[in-house]
């Protein structure tokens, strides 16, 4: 009976929701860059204790996005190191803070780009969280919340998170393949939702890549004739296996002939250089062209006034994720509606991490790296 | 008897609608500028006959738009001299062609910047002329609808023209007054209709001057609180009088600070070289930062794509005039609302045409020069 009691007693200290006082400091292992070099090593570091509005999540899949690879090579300004990448995070909960309703221990759960915010202002009213001025980013940013500490992403073996910052995965979902939605299907989702794309309309996605081929799934579920742009003949085949009407190889120039004004969206999910202008033309008077890809900031591609007034009543807007409540919408309706990403699955060793980011800076690769990090050792 | 008679035939073949065939060509005498340089010089020469479809309008009144000089200046692309520029033009009616039944003679008529188009294309059926592949400009274009002539504008005498680019100017409108809105009025209502600009909205209107000025009356005319930018203190009283809310003076720091985020719809009027991503800031998520002024093509302000996705949800849009049809809707609302340029009257001799090019390129006209095109000598 006294064991009895004892077991009892440690499973519910095991289940119970945590108190987040006299919390301890929760031990973490990650796989971070040193360097903006992209050399990466195992780190041992410390995530802050699970408060009150916290759970705390056994990372089992974490993916590599480009944005990954831009933080890590400073492309988008100085960055600390070492700096534990991934904003794309699949897991399990194993443990809740005390006022934690929305999840129980052991429910999946996902966290994308940001993991908290001021929760006061306009756009965190407006659900808009990741517009927020005081947005934590889930890696390579200062935690004001958590007396500034440096913030460590999903290349981990668990993660600490504000409930309202996690999305629930539904337990059928393809857990090996659903972490890329938390960035790449988020992003492209919420610029479709916005310019309310809907059946037949003509959509064109540039940029076929990890974003690229999650904006096609959802574009063609929303019943949208498809053209995708990109710079090789190697995808030409999977974009029209995946439902694309057309493929347009822009390095051929004949294949660009007669498309001005025939879209009435288009995504941009470009990580390089290129002409937005081109798209711009390509837009419909009215139609949309939205922008989620973000070149390195010392080599931009622009668009200037003239080609505005040139090509006047298209309009340009760019787009960053979505909010919470939105991102727990994409995750309902993609795992409803069987949309994943194409993903390759690694171990997480820094040696297939360093190899992967390789391939995905040369465009080798069809079309996400997962890490499996259950194999951290 | 006889003496009456012939009279009567005469007075019936001034006033009768004409047939196309067997006309004679228009002789006309303009105000002509000579070279790139801006020098002019009265000059005379033809104008096509008088189509079936057509009408002449004796000019009274043409004003002096931002963009003449452009063209004047080649600052746009190379253009061919002697060069009579105006595409804000107001008179009278004085021939109409046989199946011409919009006009008669003696009404008022205004011709903005087209004068003709393909009527075929979709952006001619849906009322979009100013988009139209084929679109003749009022003048520095050869219209391919008659023998690729060179046109020429309204620092003329007068102009012939095809009824649908002819705007019916109510009896009661200033006629000295009106011409400029075929351009500046039109240029800067159109995208606040596209915008539905509506009560209480907040404005900005970047840019105060010929169309500055015309976008503030149109939007305080639709309920908005309305806020200026411009780069002097010259215009400050101008536009609080006019009813601005506010000046901002944007070479003063400090006047800028606290702006981000405010606007639900932001005009661009600025003709020269500027920081559109200051303006792109101070939209509203879900606002419009509309453009129409257009700087020399050789110094264009741009935006990044960075400017884009770090300023995710803010729409940005060109926008050219307006099709014929808002054209007409603009000048009835505006004469029905008693809302029209402040303009400076000078008379139609190539040193005062020049002198206003000057001011007009210093910034110093409030705010419209317009010629009385019966003085031209």
């Amino acid at each position: 009976m006294k064991i009895f009691n004892v077991l009892m007693g440690l499973l519910c200290l095991m289940t119970a929701p945590v108190s987040g006082l006299a919390q301890e400091k929760i031990p973490s292992k990650g796989l971070a860059a040193v360097s903006n070099k992209g050399k990466f090593e195992v780190y041992e570091f410390e995530r802050h204790a699970i408060g009150d509005n916290d759970i705390l999540i056994e990372t089992m899949y974490a993916s590599i996005c480009h944005s990954d690879l831009h933080h890590v090579h400073e492309d988008w300004g100085s960055e600390e190191y070492p700096m534990v990448p991934g904003h794309e995070i699949a897991g399990r909960v194993t443990q809740v803070g005390k006022n934690v309703i929305k999840f129980k221990v052991g429910d999946y759960a996902g966290v994308g780009c940001m993991i908290n915010s001021c929760g006061d202002c306009n756009y965190c009213k407006a659900n808009l969280e990741q517009y927020c001025k005081n947005v934590v980013m889930t890696y390579h940013a200062h935690d004001q919340y958590h007396g500034d500490e440096i913030t460590q992403g999903g290349y981990s073996n668990n993660i600490v998170v504000k409930d309202q910052f996690a999305v629930k995965i539904p337990e059928n979902a393809k857990m090996d393949q659903i972490a890329p939605l938390l960035c790449a299907g988020i992003t492209t989702y919420s610029p479709l939702m916005q310019s309310e794309v809907k059946q037949g309309d003509k959509v064109a996605v540039a940029g076929y890549g990890g974003l690229g081929h999650m904006a096609v799934q959802y574009a063609l579920k929303l019943g949208a004739e498809v053209t995708v742009f990109d710079i090789t003949e190697d995808k030409r085949q999977d974009a029209l296996d995946m439902g694309a009407t057309k493929y347009v190889n822009v390095n051929n120039e004949d294949e660009l002939k007669g498309m001005d004004d025939s879209f009435d969206f288009i995504l941009s999910t470009i990580p390089a250089m290129y002409e937005p202008a081109m798209y711009l033309k390509m837009t419909k008077y009215k139609g949309d062209f939205a922008i989620v890809g973000l070149p390195a900031l010392d080599n931009q591609p622009t668009l200037t006034v003239a080609n505005f007034v040139f090509l006047g009543g298209r309009n340009v807007y760019g787009s960053q994720i979505g909010g919470m409540k939105e991102t727990q919408e994409m995750i309902d309706f993609s795992v409803e509606n069987n949309i994943y990403p194409m993903v390759e699955i690694i171990e997480a060793t820094p040696n297939l991490v360093e190899e992967a980011y390789q391939n995905v800076l040369d465009g080798n690769v069809k079309f996400r790296y997962v890490i499996d990090m259950k194999t951290l050792k």
